[in-house]
């Protein structure tokens, strides 16, 4: 079967320029991944007679088509009603979905009003996709050859419904032929432009695997994808290009897919037993709030201090005056003090400090970007100055992550 | 003229999800401004025959197309190719395009391929609009009364060219008569579908203002959309129309537009000349992290703790140990006593403290979603528990929009 797939997204605040259509990425990176050809995305309002028009128009050029969002309680949510209709298909509620909607109602205390129970309205004959994360629940129908897919608009909902049970709707249906293999491999501390001159020679001569570069919040990352009858070979000559690719540029490879630095660093301090604290000033929160974001954090995460003024910085932390008088809080020695105050005052195995200018304006006569990063353990102190260019939350932003880079080769290097 | 307005992205990487479509959303958000209704999003990839269709399928429903991306150098550049053969008409050489790239080349001292004169090529007849910030000029060519506006894909040349010459051309062209004024109001501390029940009437009754609710990340915003001849008239049937939304959901309205709650919180404590600081167990620094992105963050955030295990509570932050061992972490206890500690420690007008059960699992017994927010002031400290569903995410993104919510109350309720 030629799949030809066409995602439509249903919302008149997408057509408003409200939000942008993250789904459609998110739902094209998933359906690459697993070989199915995406020609189309299409854009509709909360218009019962353009969303019908935009169903007729896809339908004649597609054969799987995904639609993401006008699922909801209210009155503007018409996709199910619209595609039913569509399809000569009744409504049906369907039990599960309205026994979830009742629950999450009993475990926030909330009082559930009448509009709600729509949302465990499905079409009839249609396999129901079970919502995690919220009430509206997904569904896929193959009607004529044409298989519909129905998923909520929230990308919190939406994400992993799609990667829980739509992807393996399709596999099920589908039965793939030929294997499509993907990896994402992952760099930080090196520019999109140098990385590829670095390989550039690789990226000549690909046919299969393909190598797509692409830069994204101070990191890189490279998409290898190779396409192969046997899962195997396809993973093989993956295996090939990586090893290839990071015998060059080896020293940024951070991780694969999805990973973050900071996941990075949780499995390390993991791996290793080790625990950690921050002490952070221009960054306010961020890096301890990315590593308790994640699970199991009290296994690693003590604590930390924010240390915004200078006040904080002397009376809570014990940063020495006279540092702060000669030096001045972004400094070296500042970082340092930092980086072993909040390692002693938390008892953690590493202290980590983040000190420097975010902007807009210089301080204590120092340019924006200038940035000191402390990372204390029982055996010593090392700093990492930085100049960083780019807005307030670009410098904030990259400043944390240069602190995981650090904290991940100090990590590597622990027995 | 009855406008109805399709914006049309060439390039297979937005259909593999390697890019998102922010051109589409840039767009929108101009078009609205202008009053130009939007209709309809198409993506489609760098393939001439669906190129074709979905231009046919444009014309069809839509009479101002809008292109972005695909006239760049290179042979998968097929934009104005294929609408100049749509249109019948030819392609020819723009001089003051081709000088504008000979210009560049000579400007960067680098050598140009030949490939690069082909982005100097224009529709006959079209309205060539400058590239200020890359070589590719755009066009807009009016056919049997359906305006083709053809763009760069880079945002960084198309954004500007829009907003420089694009808005002009359709001002010029459409002489606009009616006024459109649109106002965002935001809301939280109330779902969606309670939200418009309590306003059903008005939104039943809608037709000029309209009314447009969007909820997003625990918050809901309403769209109020208003069309007249004269701009003041249509300000004012806004204002009327909020007033009475308010009159009855006026309680959790926070702010207007792109407004955060912490711009809010931050807004609030400048006006009162007050500080903050925050003890975060739950949420882990992302309270203080959200407000020190903010500029001028250190004169109303002092600093915090990042109290994230039992020992950090205690040693650095003060709580008792009598309320870890007999009430929990997780208690309306231990929230008062980290909000009144964290106050007095970093010597602040405010203390605000989070704890809680993000999950994936129980803790202490108490079930995921448990939340105490605790805040001190030097008249008096009060606990506010809540019970919130969701992902771990989710709980501690709307725990701190919650501590917000409470400190906007409270402050406005100081003299």
């Amino acid at each position: 079967m030629d799949i030809r797939t066409e995602i439509i997204a249903v919302g008149s605040e997408l057509l408003l320029g409200q939000i942008v259509n993250s789904n459609a990425q998110f739902l094209s990176q998933q359906l690459a991944e697993i070989g199915l050809n995406v020609y189309y995305h299409t854009v509709v309002g909360d218009n019962q007679n353009r969303l019908k028009h935009a169903i007729e128009t896809a339908q004649k050029r597609s054969n799987v088509i995904i639609f993401t969002g006008g699922l909801g309680p209210t009155k503007d949510d018409l996709t199910k009603e619209t595609i039913a209709h569509h399809l000569g298909k009744s409504l049906v509620i369907d039990q599960d979905a309205l026994t979830n909607i009742e629950q999450y109602y009993l475990q926030t205390k909330r009082s559930m009003s009448e509009n709600n129970k729509k949302q465990a309205i499905v079409i009839e004959g249609s396999i129901v996709l079970k919502n995690d994360y919220g009430m509206a629940p997904g569904m896929a129908i193959d009607v004529d050859e044409t298989i519909y897919m129905l998923l909520p608009g929230p990308p919190s909902e939406m994400k992993p419904m799609f990667t829980q049970y739509g992807r393996t709707y399709f596999y099920e249906k589908l039965g793939f032929q030929e294997h499509l293999t993907s990896r994402v491999l992952r760099y930080f501390g090196i520019g999109e432009s140098q990385l590829e001159t670095d390989i550039q020679d690789l990226i000549d001569l690909q046919t299969n695997p393909t190598i797509a570069p692409l830069a994204a919040d101070g990191e890189v990352t490279l998409r290898l994808t190779a396409k192969h009858k046997s899962e195997e070979a396809a993973i093989r000559l993956i295996d090939e290009l990586e090893t290839k690719i990071n015998e060059r540029v080896g020293q940024f490879f951070y991780g694969y897919e999805q990973t973050t630095l900071f996941q990075k660093v949780k499995e390390l301090l993991l791996a290793k037993n080790k625990t950690i604290s921050a002490a952070e000033s221009l960054t306010g929160g961020l890096f301890s709030q990315h590593l308790t974001s994640l699970e199991a954090a009290s296994q690693f995460v003590k604590g930390g201090i924010v240390c915004y003024t200078n006040e904080v910085k002397k009376n809570l932390l014990g940063v020495s005056p006279l540092i702060l008088d000669d030096d001045g809080a972004v400094s070296e020695k500042c970082a340092s003090e930092m980086a072993s105050q909040i390692r002693l005052k938390t008892n953690s195995d590493i202290g980590i400090s983040f000190t420097g200018v975010a902007g807009p304006g210089k301080q204590e006569g120092k340019p924006v970007g200038t940035v000191f990063i402390g990372i204390s353990t029982n055996n010593s102190t090392n700093v990492y100055p930085l100049h960083l260019a780019g807005s307030r939350h670009g410098i904030r932003n990259r400043t944390v992550k240069y602190g995981c880079h650090y904290l991940v080769k100090l990590l590597q290097g622990i027995e």
